[in-house]
């Protein structure tokens, strides 16, 4: 039921393949990266006199990174930048795979899926701009943001309705937990 | 005649039941439940290094909350996050029923109901996420936002209009008092 | 010429007597009066652990306000609330007439009407909630953004098309130096 | 490629000579000069009681200026105000030339042209209101934003379609590098 609605939310959501082929490439992910600025914030960069300052994070995007964790899917942080902020985000969330001041994530990709032990086509991304390239070309299932460049847009599988840091990563949550059949049971864990 | 005109801005907007069904299940409200994050804010987690520092209220949704006070509707705060800008803001407007940190929000509810001696179809809530699913198949009126998932949205009594953060608080205290027949009232004692 | 092509900004506005009884009352103005948040701001209150902290102005806002003080129009602020950055933020435009943490609007409107030997009429007032309806009902020309509750609205003789905190107050500056044939000398200072 | 999809986000901006204006005027561009508030920002203030506090500056506009840098066209900002934030975060994009407290941008302009033995025709240059005008006017490509007053936009040789902070500069900074010849080998150098 939640899920027929949900389904709504998804279905006029532009993506190479369509839906159905972003859902079938979400359905056997292990893990999923998320790059930080331009997807779980808005791209804004708060600057005072002591430098970066702030980011601005999403509490529906929080709620859909702990559900896709709690079904079983690995979830990681892969960012170019360097902040105190994005640490304890992380943190808040379980999240344990960060990696901050990554200049090619090419690296940091192949690290990660040897330490979980997993195949390039159980790992999805999500990423807003051209250093998330080299990903979304390798990685099984690649969503990205409407204010990305085009050279994304069309390698992606899936392009979120929701903007960057307004949604965007619970979007792709919800698409990979209904993808693996788990978005209702994780709303029933609600309604009891 | 200001209320008249505040009707157009009700009307249009969503609900299970109708605007007329929402404006029933207000009417005998003496408690309204307000989630923080999403629904008093856009949903916005503003972290800097030394982890969550500000959230972002808006002032016209301060002034529907002193008028449904004055108006002798009590006014509660339950949320699953821990701020002391919570804390701050809602001293500010002069709430005192503020219930943070909580796991389960179906508790924090029963011991206030158990405070006031009131009966669950005398208090009514609003909340953006899954977390508030518990309240919203409880209270006798209910209210989200539109960014609210879907699951939400057909079990509440009240769509907002206006967004989160932008208005939407002050949307449903407007609505409330006018079910109550205390809206042109509240709107006349700043006409002297 | 700059002018002419501002007409078109203005002219699909709404307003109780439309643009041209807008213009005609705001062509003697010798005082404009701002409230803060809502009208220089968005309305946003951001809070940390410290209470309210920061406040968002906008930098179009500002020189609208410079360019009137110079056509030989008084500037004041009057607001509810009271904060130190509206303060900097006051001197930062060069704005005299600073009252902070008013409850009732008209006393600190009628003592600086004393203080300015004006009249009433020669007075604008720009506000977004119900605590400047007694203002709006005074002054000689009021003004008032989209966001404003209907009771406003239908009171004001101008009601903005940008939103507060997003050029609102420009947009009311460069409405009053066109009614009093200033904007074209404005504009023109910059192209020489 | 990309090159070809990119187009389709530019072709529909408006701008006084059309876009092939725009992109025959900045071919052979050798300086770009930037404004910061309402251009590398959406144009907010953000005070706290400290004084002016933070700058929202945007990640994708970054990327953009180090394309612009990598390729051989300089960069400057700029600005009448001054803050340590602007500092940084020039340093952060390797801007080499900053100008700060500038209240006539002329100077500042005739300067750099100077230092770097350009001709005006060469300098480029992006602002968002009035004392912006003096460069557009001069400069062998303008550029301006949405929100700018009409005497700038009528000026301009190319409007934005994305606003200050943003996009804006992201927008303008791939224009001139398609002018030039080097968006498919920017977007490429991310696709090995």
């Amino acid at each position: 039921m939640g899920d027929a609605l949900e389904r709504k939310r998804l279905d006029d959501a532009p993506g190479r393949e369509g839906l159905n082929g972003a859902l079938r490439r979400a359905k056997d992910l292990k893990l999923m990266i998320f790059d930080v600025d331009g997807v779980m914030t808005d791209g804004t960069l708060y600057y005072s006199e002591r430098g970066e300052e702030l980011k601005a994070f999403n509490i529906q995007d929080g709620l859909g990174i702990k559900m896709l964790r709690q079904s079983g899917v690995e979830v990681a942080l892969i960012t170019g930048r360097k902040s105190r902020a994005v640490e304890l985000r992380a943190a808040n969330l379980g999240i344990a795979h960060l990696y901050q001041g990554v200049e090619d994530k090419r690296e940091a990709h192949a690290a990660l899926l040897a330490q979980l032990r997993l195949a390039t086509e159980q790992s999805g991304c999500m990423g807003d701009d051209l250093p998330d390239l080299p990903l979304v070309s390798r990685c099984g299932f690649a969503a990205t943001v409407p204010a990305a460049p085009e050279a994304l847009k069309i390698r992606a599988h899936y392009v979120t309705r929701a903007s960057g840091g307004h949604g965007a990563v619970r979007e792709v949550c919800e698409l990979i937990l209904r993808a693996q059949g788990a978005l209702e049971r994780a709303i029933g864990a609600h309604l009891q």
